[in-house]
């Protein structure tokens, strides 16, 4: 089956079965050892489940969100909560979905009367709640006090060092002199500013021009390469872990920035419901794998440096945003 | 109109209309003034044009691939032109749809022969056929010779000072000292080698195992953020330069590495013939924007540090990938 061997060293899939003791070391055979102490429940209010009209075939279209943890965007994700117990978005719908870049859901209409108390924040998207000083604890991140031989936080000056270990040339973004994780979320940092970035399934707040910063009833997620021009310029307010082929992969809208046209408003999908998981009777469990963890350190470094069966050539780097962090749902 | 507003200043899309002298400068308004002279006519013994089954509507899914030219990947693009004009792919079929990595495409039933002359080219991926002094020159690039202030290829040891004109910090990948364009195709140098690299819908080719590298037969093509540990493990042999969303919004398969298992084997996606533009009575015309030209050079810059009305905080830096090369269709 040559097609299967070739995909397989191609994955980028976590297998949920334990590999063999004998198998090379792979990013999905270092999650599958990881111990269960490595792994974080996410709290249930920290989810939010978005039922999605069933597909063509009748089948079930569940998406399921993990909300950004302190101290990032909060005050758009306090936004979200209030929408999200507001029942606001039943019977809202997806309406633009723009090849490699984003999928855009919520009110199309434009005319659907917010909850009380819900205004866009005035704030930026480059956010130091905690002072100065705190900026610079949360940059100093949670690889760096694990992972000296990475190097991720080297200045950019002495990179040449660090290229001798992993050669993390990839970890900068934009005008970020690193970038690291905190609580199992990527941000980019240069010292003055820390931020939260725009990865593959992130979610974002759509806002008009500035000072508007959205609310966060408009939302968006990243379908192709994150682009880096987005970061500290819209609010990041969580991510897709669950169910985003149901997303990426609708019809793309033929309308200027891939909105669907009112000729194609049938292409639109409908949101029969989001719920907070506080508020559902059997909220589904998940968990990720702390980046604060051994095993999710040893990630990293086989990510950046594909050496199976299948690889000649290590890349040496890696993008922050292709060291996707581990989640599982956890059986119930 | 809010979503409006907030997604056109979100657009990668070029519109075909010069902007208003008063309007800011914005990638696209910098392709829409680049002079005639800056366009290059792609040949159409480079072009292939892939013809899907139509979609569910009714209507047709035609997808237009540009074969990357010498010095890169030569081996399997003769190949390719082989199996094309042997119209090998007529009836076979787009097979696996994995999320955020790749579509696949080609004889899901692994057993149709190829034809006289189609073997995997001895050869590696980091290909200098012209020797270590041709090497050097390709290395060099497009933009180099022409921007010298981007500062692209600054060995990385004196990044630092190129941050002062545009930070160019995301043009490194994995091991790569820094990345160019050559005659309107990205690639990676370390002065030693030069690769091409895989962007959005760049097509590589499937292979089994090393030594195997792969025919040209079975290719993919990237609907997710691009992975640096597949280059220089896999042959670049293209990109898609019209109809990428006739393959990006195929559904997910549920196998492994997102096959379609047999249960839904009628998930595939017939391809009802594959021809080079010069087989066919009325090629398409398709132009790219000279790499080495004013107005590409002007593109970048603009790419990188977004500053209109949208923006608040230039980024400041810009993935190679992110710089996609315009490309564009001339009216028959």
């Amino acid at each position: 089956m040559k097609h299967i061997l070739a995909a397989t060293a191609l994955t980028l899939a976590l297998p949920a079965m334990a590999q063999e003791a004998e198998e090379p070391v792979t990013p999905s055979s270092v999650v599958a050892k990881a111990s269960a102490e490595e792994w974080t429940t996410i709290a249930a209010e920290d989810l939010l489940v978005m039922e999605l009209a069933p597909d063509a075939r009748g089948n079930p279209r569940t998406v399921v969100i993990h909300l950004i943890p302190p101290p990032f965007s909060q005050p758009w994700v306090e936004n979200i909560r209030v929408l999200a117990s507001a029942h606001w978005w039943d019977g809202t719908s997806v309406y633009r979905v723009q090849d490699s870049y984003v999928v855009q859901w919520g009110d199309a209409t434009e005319e659907k009367p917010l909850p009380e108390g819900v205004v866009s924040p005035i704030s930026t998207f480059d956010i130091d709640p905690l002072g100065p000083l705190g900026a610079l604890i949360l940059a100093l991140g949670d690889t760096t006090r694990e992972l000296p031989e990475l190097c991720l936080t080297e200045h950019p000056n002495s990179r040449t060092a660090c290229r001798d270990f992993t050669s993390p040339t990839n970890y900068l973004v934009g005008s970020a002199d690193y970038e690291d994780w905190s609580d199992g979320w990527p941000f980019a940092s240069n010292l003055d500013q820390v931020w939260p970035i725009h990865c593959y399934g992130h979610i974002g707040v759509a806002r008009d021009y500035a000072p508007d910063t959205g609310t966060g009833a408009e939302l968006y997620t990243i379908i192709g390469q994150p682009q880096r021009h987005m970061d500290r310029n819209l609010a990041v307010v969580g991510r897709v872990i669950e169910g985003m082929e149901h997303l990426s992969s609708l019809p793309r809208g033929s309308g200027e920035l891939g909105f669907y046209t009112d000729e194609e408003a049938d292409l639109r999908t409908p949101i029969i419901s989001v719920r907070l998981g506080s508020e559902l009777p059997h909220p589904p469990t998940f968990e990720y794998l702390n980046t604060r963890s051994e095993s999710f350190a040893t990630y990293v470094q086989v990510r950046a440096n594909r050496n199976d069966a299948f690889y000649t050539v290590p890349a040496g780097g890696v993008d922050v945003c292709s060291v996707q962090v581990p989640v599982r749902r956890v059986a119930e």
